[in-house]
């Protein structure tokens, strides 16, 4: 499927997150980091994507900050990638993608699923407003539009300039 | 930026969900639906797309069943297009892409945020699981494999036939 979008021009949070990861590889490449593919040849068995396109794409999330390239050998050289903070903050996104797979798409037999330890049940998740703990229900929630924001290139444009100065 | 993957042959639940809405004017049409889109010239005026895209991405999710068309008005002969419960189930994903956004591409100054009523906090989800109600954290989960899974192609296929039988 070929894609083609601009999103550097709306304002819109959506659009931001989508201009830094919406790349389908790039959402492949995060999933894989979660369960623990750090090394480029791990990415490219696991994906079967050409070595350009995943040297290009993990590039283009280290220098978002969403993940940082190590040196773990000196002789010979070699390098692994790793998520930030910022990256692991990622971890909701993957795992409300990979429910609804799992519910719409796959029905009750998917390929993996999370068994939440502590309580022995396989993970549903659910999403809850972290001030109050209660479920968040589509009816409570109101949109308040700030009409003073940028866009998503402008934002992203002075995120680099606080990081560079930082 | 331009975008081809191919997620049919994967079997994971991730490039389910991508294979079915990863398109990037997919995530931004659903997210305008949330907002209460409905009609074809809302979506083209607030995305700027050309109306042959748009037309078959609409088309393309209504045929997978994330959106039904319905006719409005009969004379002339107009349609507009709703979320169904399988679409609405699409939420999470939108609201985990917006969080993320907001506060790792825009910091604390984003074009929207949602106000929770019940509580009057500006919205900061969080994931727990439905069944205990804990907050999800990464250490508490275990992946448990399938080993009997299909491909995404193979399930959607399945599925196909599964709706079609009604």
């Amino acid at each position: 499927m070929g894609r083609t979008a601009d999103y550097s021009k709306e304002r819109c949070s959506v659009a931001a997150t989508l201009e830094v990861v919406g790349d389908p590889w790039t959402l492949l490449i995060l999933r894989d980091a979660f369960r623990g593919v750090r090394r480029f040849d791990q990415w490219q068995e696991s994906l079967g994507v050409a070595r350009n396109v995943l040297a290009a794409r993990l590039k283009t999330l280290v220098a978002h900050g969403v993940m940082e390239k190590r040196r773990y050998s000196e002789h010979p050289p070699r390098f692994e990638y790793r998520l930030t903070d910022k990256g692991k903050d990622l971890r909701p996104v993957l795992i409300t993608l990979s429910d609804w797979g799992d519910r719409h798409v796959y029905g009750e037999n998917g390929p993996l699923h999370f068994l939440h330890e502590p309580c022995g049940h396989k993970l549903r998740p659910g999403l809850v407003c972290m001030d109050c703990g209660e479920p968040v229900a589509p009816r409570d929630l109101r949109m308040v539009h700030n009409p003073d924001s940028q866009t998503v290139g402008e934002a992203l444009a002075d995120r680099e300039l606080l990081e560079a100065e930082g």
